[in-house]
Parts: structure tokens; sequence; C-alpha cells
């Protein structure tokens, strides 16, 4: 049994994006508790020549939403990169799940075998569309999703492995 | 054009565990350069409950190794953590790619339909094999592919996401 390109990619981000929204209100939480400004932690980062917080997570979006938009030939929103305390992320990952699970599977299941162009750097690349989602949208999610978890816990946040993963073991 | 089970998740994985072998030989030309010696690098972690290098690399090869050999049912070698050097890390890399490279990819086509039962804490957990790789072992390999590079970033080393990546451009 074959995976549908949608199955292949989709459920893994819905399921993380789903994780990295409670893992924001984890960290509200405990930031109160601790009495940390949210704001300082959105622009956190892990290394002073890496990206903060926001955009971590504004990025982790944008590979999803970009994946289901240039694979499957649909319209591809734009998400103004605007948000400026953790409400305004947890809006903009409810926003890419919106997307993301209205996307046209068969459009997608066609995507896999044209090519993919998207701007990159100065210019174009082009890529085979199953190339662009499993080697290049996949990877990149995950990294900065990643990054954002790593983030939080450099600075001492009580969350897990579990929270990052999410409701796998609930699915 | 839906995706063979190999292609949804294999590409992916052997692209980010080349990279990763590729950032520890970046990483050890520059730790001569700056003095430093590699075994620190080893056990540093990014928050003092997190794991140490070695074993976030260690973790990345079990997840795709366990992937490989449970989601297409075949025999499932057990690589034993001893690693105490990078040059050891590298070729527990080197096995894991030659492993995942050999597993029979009509199995895994096969296997993505069938329930996965794997150990977990003290007891078992069992997963459609479809969930199992593309929101189990996924998920968790990037996570730990992730966070290895995020402690050599952390420590100052001068690699990039492009490092992380990989030959997508390439391909």
């Amino acid at each position: 049994m074959p995976l549908s390109a949608y199955a292949a990619a989709f459920p893994g981000f819905i399921q993380t994006l789903t994780a990295l929204s409670a893992v924001i209100d984890k960290a509200l939480a405990q930031a109160e508790t601790r009495k940390i400004q949210p704001e300082v932690l959105l622009s956190s980062r892990l290394a002073p020549d890496m990206l903060p917080f926001t955009r971590q997570i504004q990025l982790a979006c944008d590979f999803v939403k970009n994946a289901a938009a240039r694979v499957s030939g649909g319209e591809n929103p734009k998400f103004p990169d605007e948000e400026k305390t953790f409400e305004e992320l947890k809006e903009r990952i409810a926003k890419t799940l919106a997307f993301v699970r209205s996307v046209d599977q068969a459009a997608l299941d066609s995507g896999v075998g044209k090519d993919v162009t998207f701007p990159r750097g100065q210019g174009q690349a082009v890529m085979k569309g199953e190339v662009y989602l499993t080697r290049f949208a996949v990877p990149n999610f995950y990294f900065h999703a990643t990054t954002a978890y790593a983030i939080l816990r450099e600075n001492g946040f009580d969350i897990g492995k579990r929270d990052f993963l999410g409701d796998v073991f609930e699915a």
C-alpha cells in the first residue's frame, strides 16, 4: 500500500504544529510563574547568528503552507510576518492548520510528479514535487519546529519530547 | 501518483544523515583550529536535562534503523551505544545508511498497512505502520538530528542550515 502525498507528510505537520501551539501555552504559563516577560522569549536565539523564536515559528508554518500550496498547485496565501506576541504566533499556527486541512489532496498526489518552482535567494529553484515535499519541506519544517522547542528548553522551560511530538499515541 | 512508503521518508533520512556526517567533519576541522578537544563536544548539551551530542546522533540513527526494520518486518540489528569519538559516530551513521539502503521496499509498502509493536518505557506500544513511520519515526528523527546540529551551533561552530539540509539541490 503506497501512501498518498498527503499522508506522507501532512499528518506529521499537523500533529507537530498542534503540539507547538500547546508548547507555547505551557511556556506562557511557566513564564508567568517565573516572572519572565513573554516578549523576552520571542527574541531569544540559540546562537547570535541564528533566528529568534518568532522567526522559527513563522518559518515552520511557512514550510508547511508553501508545501501544501506549491505541490498541489493551488493558491498560496501570504501570511505577513507581523506577529509580536505568543497569542499571535498561535494564530499563525491556527491559520496554517486551517489552510493545510483544506488542501486538495488529489492535486497533491498529482503534484509530486511535477516540477515545483519557488523563490530562493535572488533567483528561483526548481525541484520535482516529490523531492520538494520529502527532502526540502519536511526537513526544513522539523528543523524550525525543533529549534523553536530548543530555544525554550535552553531557557529552562519545563517541557519534554512528548510535548514536541504531540498526540501520536492518541491517534 | 502516490508515494512508496520508502519514498515518503527514507530519501529524507538518507540525505539528512549524510549531511550530519559532513557536519561532523566540519566540526572536527573547526575544533582543531579552535583548539577544542573534540570529546568535550560529545558530552555537550543544550540544557542540563537534555541528552548530549553523542546520544542525539545515536538516537537519530536508531529512529531510522528501527523504522526500516519494524515497518518492513525484517531483521532489526542492534547497534550498541558505545561510540566514544566523532569517528565512531560517523561509523554509526555509515552503518545506519548501509542498513536502510538494503531494506526491502516492497515489504515497507506492505508494512505501512499493518500494526507495528515496539518497546516503549516499561511496556510496549502498538501503532499502525503508517502512523509509526510518518508521525513517530520522522518527527523523532529530525528532532534528534536538529538537536545535534543545534548543540554545535550553540557552541559557536560555523555551520549553517544548508549543511543541515545536505544535497537536496544537487539531487
